[in-house]
């Protein structure tokens, strides 16, 4: 096991770049981030010029520090980068994450040339590096963080990620899903800690129970061949390759460097492998949930029950086209649903499969009723219930009892049960939809946005459990 | 052109079917949507016992109404809808709107006898009827609605919609999205108005621009295909069948009574006709935002500029994958894109294609050029911008600076321009992006929420202009 959890947890962290002019990246991440999480550790800031910045005491230079530094985040100039290196391997520094971009992803040899002195000076010093190009460390337990507006809870799923950016929308975008990480690490261009390395610690990471990937490409295809297949032994591994195409090949190669290979490689790879390859940050993250909050599927015969007729129609064609089996109930099971939903009290509603609870399903007794009942079917493999989120008056009340009713029947019920939560983009029914997904991840129900994200996530699921097994 | 004008412009309006007793959906949709929309006509309420309901008078029967009805809305017991019919013939009622289900589409003896016989009474008595089964009329210029949460300003999309509930969701995503509507009949299980004919309305109608519709299926294939040509060649027509599967068409069988015929003979129907088929209601809001705001495309040759490294990596990825081209810029335009964003200022920029503005994207005036000089590019035929949603202090400032430089550079852009704006489903995110969309819709600029759905709209946005010439 490679011994890299010190990095998570720095006893002290020294920040060189802050400027007295912000807007500036260096406060807007790093210096924010800190201290909204509340980090516990000695806080320094490294400025040649002035003496105090946003209330810290600020030292000239690393050297100047009086106590000892376990983590320095350099965002000053890519030229000084060096001389910043030689102070951290002089001071005793454990770990140096390189903010700063303009070195071998620049494809032109001074940029080229001054990383390799940076991972020369670093391996001599015997300090680690992150980066250069990146945006480092995220472990919410450590209280450590590069943007503020990071989910403050932790949680089980591990990220590796070669661009900054993307680590910023991807646990944005999860958090607001309900998903929470154990440590994310944007590593950019990688002259040091690398893709393999990182997946190596995920493995053994007892924290860690899902690992996921931005990668756009490795220089040592053997270590990283050798890492995914450990950790795939070891735990759901999701990759999200950039640079799949030719043209993003090429884009790939001037963000971080990455020596990309062909696509064909990289799928064949994942395929082999029984890594889930996605292509987009939603199809990551409703992987995620499906890996954290179900157990392997037994087939692809769905149980559909929700809301709304149309809706149960394109409910049906988008399953079906996206791999999924919707047969109709038998008789003695509709004659179940329809003792529960009389026609008498709603004409709308329908229980051949899709069971469409209509307007009852307002009624948390009846919806819940109906959704045990659709779960007890031997003849399906998971359930999948269906909701629009209402708008204006009193909308909020009938949707959180429906979604209670969901979690409280779902703790009873024989099959695996996800939930698409439809919604119209419009803030009040985002704002709905947020509090409730988060929810739903508490109770263990993934929840997807579309019938499209959550039949082609599922389909997906059944299919990489095929080939890991 | 059909004379069905009238049915969108009623000066009286009776209810017969609202309740002492609420929540009922009668009281919930029309009475709510009619009160809001502040609706100028006489409004009456039909009620056997009720003496007062809502602040409204009440009437026991049609009959007792002192002044003409144009337009009744019925939602009481199908048993009592011809009793209903009888009334309105004689009253002289121009149109009576059936929400009232458990007709034909419940596929059973005593249902398919009740709807024949009401479309009887009401052909003998030269009434029409929309529906049964069915939401009615949102026409917001006539302050007509069923859904209280419809936008209230009028648009340039006439919709057509089998299905209540899919009509609600579209109204909703699209609204949201900036689109607003001329007029949206939705139509139910069409025992008299049927799709053909609301066809042949908004081809003639001067208010629709584009139109769009949602069926499940047809009584008469030679009518509509008929409307389908003529509309066609007037305007833009984007179709959502639903039951394009043999599980989806049995589900539409049991929702609207519909023949829904097989998917090969609508798709191939379709594509003849240069209508623009689509599989989801996100799809369909692509494509009417295209529709409405781009000329025809001259190629599919893209220009990407945005923010964010691994999102131009993806960018470029799935947009060569959903079949546009990204082209590397020639030297000459990298060279007058370095003049604007020098690398001292921001090594981490890119100006290949994708132009990646990195943090310069934030300064309104480098954004602006940029944007101004890839679009004076004659090697692209549009151009393609993004930006992910800030979350945190001073985000809505950002991220309103630099959508306000985009809708300004776009008024003397040599090139069409569309947008991916990313969120993240935080309300935060929600409430800046729901503004933003509207802005940028009302200043011409199609707004997408990922790469996949402008990639794909865009393709199919060419593909489709190619089969109408």
């Amino acid at each position: 096991m490679p011994d890299l959890e010190y990095i998570f947890h720095p006893k002290s962290i020294a920040i060189a770049g802050a400027s007295r002019n912000p807007p500036n990246p260096v406060n807007f991440f790093y210096l924010n981030a800190l201290t909204q999480f509340g980090y516990e550790g000695e806080l320094y800031l490294i400025h040649p010029k002035a003496s105090e910045l946003s209330g810290l005491k600020v030292y000239p230079s690393i050297m100047d520090v009086p106590g000892p530094i376990d983590h320095v985040i350099g965002g000053i100039r890519a030229s000084l980068t060096p001389q910043l290196m030689r102070e951290c391997v002089a001071k005793g520094v454990k770990l140096v994450q390189l903010f700063t971009a303009g070195f071998s992803e620049t494809g032109q040899e001074k940029g080229i040339r001054l990383e390799k002195e940076i991972a020369e000076i670093a391996r001599r010093g015997n300090v680690r590096v992150l980066g250069p190009n990146c945006m480092g460390i995220y472990c919410p337990d450590s209280k450590v963080s590069y943007v503020a507006s990071f989910p403050k809870e932790s949680g089980s799923v591990g990220f590796l990620c070669q661009s900054g950016g993307n680590s910023y929308d991807l646990i944005h975008l999860g958090g607001a899903r309900g998903v929470r990480f154990s440590k994310v690490v944007s590593y950019g261009n990688a002259s040091d800690i690398n893709e393999a390395e990182l997946l190596e610690y995920f493995t053994h990471d007892s924290q860690t129970k899902v690992i996921i990937g931005y990668i756009e490409g490795t220089r040592d295809g053997r270590r990283l061949t050798n890492a995914l297949q450990k950790a795939t032994e070891a735990k759901p591994v999701i990759m999200l390759k950039g640079g799949v195409t030719e043209a993003g090949t090429r884009v790939a190669a001037s963000h971080t460097g990455a020596l990309a290979g062909s696509n064909a490689t990289w799928s064949s790879l994942f395929h082999q492998l029984g890594v889930m390859q996605v292509y987009d940050f939603q199809e990551m993250v409703d992987s995620i949930l499906l890996f954290l909050h179900l157990k392997p599927l037994t087939g692809r015969k769905a149980g559909l029950i929700g809301i709304g007729g149309g809706c149960s129609v394109l409910a049906t064609d988008i399953c079906t086209r996206e791999g999924l089996t919707i047969v109709p109930f038998p008789l003695e099971l509709r004659e179940k649903l329809r003792a529960i939903m009389p026609v008498e009290l709603d004409p709308g509603t329908s229980i051949r499969n899709p069971v469409d609870v209509s307007g009852l399903g307002w009624y948390p007794d009846i919806f819940s009723r109906a959704l045990e009942t659709v779960a007890s079917y031997n003849g399906i493999d998971f359930v999948l219930t269906y909701v629009t989120v209402p708008i204006g008056k009193g909308a909020s009340v009938r949707l959180n009892g429906h979604i209670n009713s969901l979690i409280e029947t779902k703790k009873r019920a024989d099959k695996p049960i996800a939930t698409v939560l439809h919604r119209h983009d419009t803030p009040e029914a985002a704002n709905l939809a947020f509090n409730l997904q988060n929810k739903c991840a508490q109770a263990g129900i993934p929840v997807f946005p579309s019938f499209d994200q959550a039949a082609r996530a599922i389909n997906r699921f059944i299919q990489c459990d095929e080939r890991r097994r």
